[in-house]
């Protein structure tokens, strides 16, 4: 379809349909105009769709060569109080980067399923492999295996004894999801991905440390997108969970028996402890490291850099993170930091000379 | 032997034994019950065996369902001052986690080694395979490698040339162990974890990088855990050296020709510059970092988050990581930190006017 | 060439032709000593090189037992005023860390081609291997993509559909690099590094998140290194690019649509969010985080665990970790600094009560 092409009035049908019918939008200009693919505003051209989702990016809206740019109505009244020539058609809607995000779907195409099992993949006996099921060279399912209809297992990828792949999943090369684990349908896994390894657990005794059998397992939902070299790990004894619709990024680190809420959201480089229960429609921004034992309610937002040490029993936006700084002031705040209780104790010092009036 | 299950006695026996009879138990109830696998307090059934490890679980273990609960004399003493009811077995002793490890270690039953290897490995001339070590599909073992005794190595890992991975190590799939290292027995490695890359170094001219080949080894001892994604790269001319019994969790970078002491455990995402030195028996929390060419004593814990940027020489507790805020409160208090020498100068200046007097 | 090993006089003309005749050196003693290696100050023997590039370590070079010594001229002048015995030679130049990292990659020797394709490799019709190129086992080549002369594709390596591979670089097994990327020449890429995973781009909608189809590519110029579990991932829809000369150490995550300037060094752990972009001779330290949409001038220094959440315009070094403490000591500096408007606003008061009188 990315080919040919589509007119602006196909594309806001498609995304209407891709929706749900909860897309729609208002075309001013020519609704025939062919577009074939995206860009971002300052280099689309006219066979290509933009958008404009944020208002710091006004002017480069009101210049881009696009052919169609897709903008809130407020915006549009603003940049194109009268519709502009016949260059540009308009496409006004109530969330435009999420009709954005429908349309650059349509225009990407399906990602097409080259059925079949590559001579160079070994599938075990007792493995189940839907005859829809694409699996790639070298990738290896051991036995009781099963990956579902539609499903994509990338060359190398490996699919661990008992472990199950919903319809329509993707596995891109060099996955490795290990025994015993769930993924749900339609879900993304990038490459170097570990879905299943050992948590972290061991009992001390006597200076060395005794490792505690790893049995329980990875559960993960629907419509979830896992990152590049993202390692989630097997519970101890009851299971990691991440719901339905979460999306994480490369380069996390998700601890024996997790559960994160339903449509959360989780940057890269973030680490989460065992057992942190993250709540539903969270996001994490990146590098932020969460502590073991604890939970975070539902919508929260966390910081980038914060470590997150304690519990969170109310949705808003928390952080902490030290500031940047020249690195001689660095040098200068870190000292004082380490005595903080020093200029504590002097303000102390001074209150107790000079007893605190009223304020004015 | 976990299907069939095990009773009470069966177990603490089996355990006494697995310890070299130091863990030894003192059995409150039947120890004719039997006892089928693990679980934890809140979700055991007659069949499973649980423990506490931790007062602050006291009251789960109280009306926990587990048909066996292990624990220490103390609490046992407190939490059933006469035996329950005919349906719990206590197991009293002196380090309930440890003993419930090496419980469920036996309950889990031997890791059995499918002995061979799979037709589509590589196995170059001149690496030797122990005839009772198992090499999986799409495995790479080149020239000089040695594979020990009941050694498995897992699909599509690759062992490099010269490299020897000692009796009865577990590698699992997509470990790779560049060229001239050397693995000990009874180690464990996860999915994605890269032993032997070159380390990071670069010799600067005329504002670019002359690198520096890097001609160490990586060597590790016995009874090491290495987890998913982990990165230990090899000396610049010297070796990378993890000594015995250390065990690390996922995502962590070992810079080259780092030491850790044996016994030394490192939670997931931590980063350690390069050489570095970890004392014995130290303990580092997730996501700390440690700058490069420092030392940090035996018996050191340091708590996740911090960075480590100079040598620790005494043993104890370190930290160093910004404290969790609402995001308004942290801008406040950042912009504060910023300018912490101002404060200072404000007492100061106080100070001058207002001489301390002796304090009351 | 290792093998024989060769004389210092050779070494010096080696060292000289490889950087193009700029770096010269001043030999002190017996120019005939054969040199086999290099070792570290402390274990070189007479037939090894080492170096002396930090003044920190100028006690370990008066008694290296290396049979040759490069050190610049103020040192060599401070610590030999008079040439040292007949048992070592010294090799004086301007640069001795550059030249020692010449000289140890001409007794490196080269790191040979077999030219050729394993059998158990998959090369897709339309897939272009140079003829001179090495393909290693299980490694698997999609159609479209080009392997350039004396390039090295490690066994089990991904090279995904129209991705160009540049003349002599070389990929560790287990690299992955995605459809439609670029590698320049020279390059060096480690085990377990994803070049080209999705981008982490999604649109809110109703709670949910929408796909945004991530179209742009990855183009890394020539003479990139990239560590071990690196990610770079392609962009949404203009590309990620890595200009030449860049060296990127182990566990790195680059997100989407950033642009890193040329012969920049970043170190490992670090993560660049989206559309960053750093300057050219930049240098990275140790886990340090980049916030996305933000600018980094050329040849800034960024310490260790910084957090960079604005641009930087101006070259220089900045730095922003909180300090490492004793526990107990970071309790009670973390508690005074979660309050610390508090303390600014007793200061505050006290000032109210006494006017600052001039300063002294």
């Amino acid at each position: 379809m990315a080919g040919a092409g589509l007119t602006v009035a196909q594309l806001v049908a498609a995304v209407a349909h891709r929706s749900g019918e909860r897309l729609t939008a208002n075309i001013v200009g020519s609704p025939a105009r062919v577009i074939r693919g995206v860009a971002p505003l300052e280099s689309a051209d006219p066979g290509q769709l933009t958008f404009l989702a944020n208002s710091r990016y006004r002017a480069a809206a009101t210049v881009s060569g696009a052919g169609a740019l897709v903008l809130s109505a407020v915006e549009r009244a603003r940049i194109f109080p009268t519709p502009p020539t016949d260059k540009k058609t308009l496409i006004e809607c109530e969330t435009p980067y999420a009709w954005f995000a429908l349309a650059a779907q349509e225009l990407t195409g399906p990602d097409a399923v080259h059925a079949g099992v590559a001579p160079s993949a070994v599938v075990e006996p007792g493995a189940r492999i839907d005859p829809s099921a694409h699996v790639g060279p070298g990738a290896t399912i051991e036995t009781g295996a099963a990956v579902g209809p539609r499903a994509r297992i990338g060359a190398a990828t490996f699919i661990g004894r008992g472990t199950v792949i919903g319809a329509d999943s993707k596995l891109y090369p060099g996955v490795h999801v290990l025994a015993d684990c769930v993924l749900g349908e339609r879900c993304i896994v990038h490459s170097g991905a570990v879905i299943g390894a050992d948590g972290f657990g061991f009992a001390p005794l006597d200076g060395r440390w005794i490792k505690i059998p790893q049995s329980g397992r990875v559960v993960i939902g629907d419509d979830v997108e896992i990152g590049a070299n993202t390692t989630i790990d097997r519970g101890a004894m009851g299971d990691t969970v991440i719901e339905d619709g979460c999306k994480l990024d490369n380069q996390i680190q998700v601890a024996h028996n997790c559960r994160i809420g339903a449509h959360t959201v989780i940057a890269g480089c973030v680490g989460i402890a065992g057992s942190a229960t993250i709540g539903r429609g969270c996001q994490l921004g990146g590098a932020a490291m969460i502590a073991g034992h604890l939970s975070i309610a539902d919508g929260c937002v966390i910081g980038g850099g914060t470590l997150v040490s304690r519990s969170i029993s109310e949705a808003g936006f928390y952080g902490g993170s030290f500031p940047l700084m020249k690195h001689r002031d660095w040098e200068r705040n870190a000292a004082l930091l380490r005595h903080l209780d020093d200029l504590r104790n002097r303000i102390r010092a001074l209150e107790r000379q000079l007893p605190r009036k009223e304020p004015p």
